[in-house]
This record gives C-alpha cells, structure tokens and sequence, in this order.
C-alpha cells in the first residue's frame, strides 16, 4: 500500500555559525515526523556517542562495500575516517511519507542531489547576515583560539562560495524569519506533484466516475 | 538596476468549475502588485472589451509577425481565431519583480513551461473533488443546456487528463485551504535562488568582507 505523500530529502547546508543546527532543532520541534539522517563513520565512537543515534558505527571493509554497492548517497574521507549517508533508511523514511533531514556540507549536497534519489530532494542553504556576524558568532561559542576561528572562517568562506547550487537561499537576518521561511518552503515542497503518490490513484477515481457519469 | 526579486510566472490550470476564476480574484485581491497577462486575439471586440483590457486586439497579419518573432510565449487557433500570450509585458513585469498570472488550458500551459522563460514558470493544476460536484458546479452556474454542459465535461476531462505536467497539483475539496495552499506555494517559490538576482550582489558584498575581515 502506497503512502498518499513521498517525503522529501531536506538538505539544510550554511557555513557554521550561520544558524543551521537552531533552524534543524526548530524544524524537528515543529514536525516530529521529520527523521534526521544518521550518518556512518569508520571513526572510533567517542565517549557517551551510541551506535545507531549519533552514528553508524562500521568498519572500513563495510563502509568501502556500501559504497561500491551503491548504499551511500554520499561520503567523505576526513582527518583519515569515512563519513557518510546510507541510503536504506532515507528510502524507508520518504516511501512511508516522512521527510529526512540532512546536515551536510556542499560536497554532501551535491551528491544527494545527483543520487538516484535526486527527484525528491530539497537543498537550503542559509547565509549569514555579514562576515563579521559570522565570526562574532564562532567567537562568542567557545573558547576556541584565534588560529581555529580563522581556520573555520576560511572553511565557511569555501561553504559560502557553493551557495549557487542550492534550490533555496535564505539569509538569516532574523532567526524568526528565517523560520517561517523555512517553513513555508517545507510546506509547500510537500505539495508538488511528485512528492505524492497518492493523486494517480484519485485521478484513476476520477476518471471511473467520469466513465459512469458521462458515458 | 536589477530588482532583488526576478517575478514569476504563475500559470494556473483547471476544468471549468474547479474553482479556478475564483482562486485568481483572491490571489489579485491577496498581492495587488500581481499582474494577470492579456491575451492577444484576432478576433472582434464584443461590446465593452476594451482594447489593452480584456485583450490585445490585432489583425492576423501582426499576430502571425509576433509568433514568427518569438513574441509569443504561447498561441492557439480557436474557432477561426488566433489567440497567444505576448511575452514582451511579461519580460516587463518579472523584471521589476512582478508575478504575472496565466489562464490557460493543458497546452498553453506546455507551450509557456517550454518557452524561453521557462526558468521561472510555476505550474499549478487544481483538480474538482468529483465529477459529480464538478457537473453541479458548472449546471447552477448558468441556464446552459444539457448538450452545452456535456461538451464542457468532454473538456474538463482533457484538461483533466493532463494534470502530471505541472509543477503542483491541487485538490480543491475546500476553497479556503486550497488558497491557503496557493499562497503558500507561491510564496515560498518566490523564494528560489533563481527567483532572486539581488542574492548575487549580497554574496559578491560578502567576499569583499571576507577579504577585509579574514585578509
């Protein structure tokens, strides 16, 4: 039995800072159907992390075998671990109605939005009002030394500069705002054609009424 | 000087009697800054149409030249007349960041998702919630005679039967959600990157910080 709705693959890209893990926490607060994409990684778990809720934990013979048997919708070798997005619980996920969000960067979303997959992604990217919000915002986060602030301005710049290959763009001025454009664009992805199945079956209804009531 | 917004082109399709001449008023009464496109036609003004108003009036020979020009966004022979969409206004229009919205049938609707705007077109199909109610619809409309009402069925199921070309598909149950749906969709497409030249400037304006802040 087919799902009336195909979720989406929400992709929600922006360089760190910008406000992108607010807006996910948010979007997960408004619509609990909303699935957020666990990603599997080599790397050893670190303390408190718990296989199959922070991450897939798996080894590199597994990880290298989903790849080649094409169960990755995308993956990335960084500082020596893979990291990537199995596809299994993404077409769970959208077959049975319920959207997926993903936090990745361009390289991430480029490749899910050339994955078989691509025809009922959603890419967002966010962009920060101004640099020097951007750098205020890395500065007033932690204790991070001025060598790793300038290091994560350069890494966002390279994140920015990748804005043009995003559906949506949103400049989040306003954390508000922002929301409810989020939203709204949510809303209203869900309603095109292709994210629901479940029309081919009323227009089928529609045209056996036709047949009996015209003729 | 580029507006921050590029407009779009709203093409509306539905059978006669799903609720479409509706949904258009109250979107025109919804953003008064929408602008809806006047055909034009070689055929004779009828009393009070007025030139520029209800349509362009031409002869053939000037609307044959604006088809052999490319000036026609889309164009169809009707009852030994000529009838299209100029695209001149519409370039116009979206340029200053206006919508423009189009009624037209399945195959105008082809003909503009094809045409050289083609980047900016959002298609949307309202679909009657039944045959039944749609027959209701168009007989307490008017005093049409039955063979006239069943012609306009024999329509409405053409039109119908090419609801899977458009960009979102509508099930007009209830008048109030449907529009609600509407001005979402067109709000959130408003959105897209495409649909925002004024971005480029804003991301330009960002790389020149950088380059300030970061060196």
């Amino acid at each position: 039995m087919e799902a009336e709705r195909r979720g989406l693959l929400i992709i929600l890209s922006s360089p760190s800072g910008a406000g992108k893990s607010t807006l996910a926490r948010a979007l997960m607060e408004w619509d609990n159907s909303l699935r957020f994409s666990i990603s599997a990684t080599t790397r050893a778990p670190r303390p408190g992390e718990v296989d199959g809720v922070d991450y897939h934990f798996v080894d590199e013979a597994t990880f290298k075998d989903m790849v080649n048997d094409g169960e990755m919708l995308e993956h990335a070798h960084v500082f020596g671990n893979f990291y990537g997005s199995p596809s299994a619980p993404v077409r769970a996920a959208i077959e049975t109605g319920r959207d997926v969000l993903f936090d990745v960067d361009w390289q991430g979303a480029q490749q899910i939005a050339n994955s078989v997959l691509r025809d009922h992604v959603l890419s967002i990217f966010v962009l920060p009002p101004s640099i020097r919000e951007l750098r205020r915002r890395l500065e007033t986060r932690g204790q991070d030394s001025d060598e790793v602030i300038a290091k994560r301005m350069e890494k966002s710049w390279d994140e920015i500069s990748h804005w043009d290959g995003y559906d949506y763009v949103l400049v989040n001025d306003d954390l508000t705002t922002t929301f409810e454009r989020l939203k709204t664009i949510i809303t209203a992805e869900r309603l095109r054609r292709a994210q629901q199945p479940g029309l081919m079956n009323f227009v089928r209804h529609l045209q056996s009424e036709f047949q009996e009531v015209e003729g």
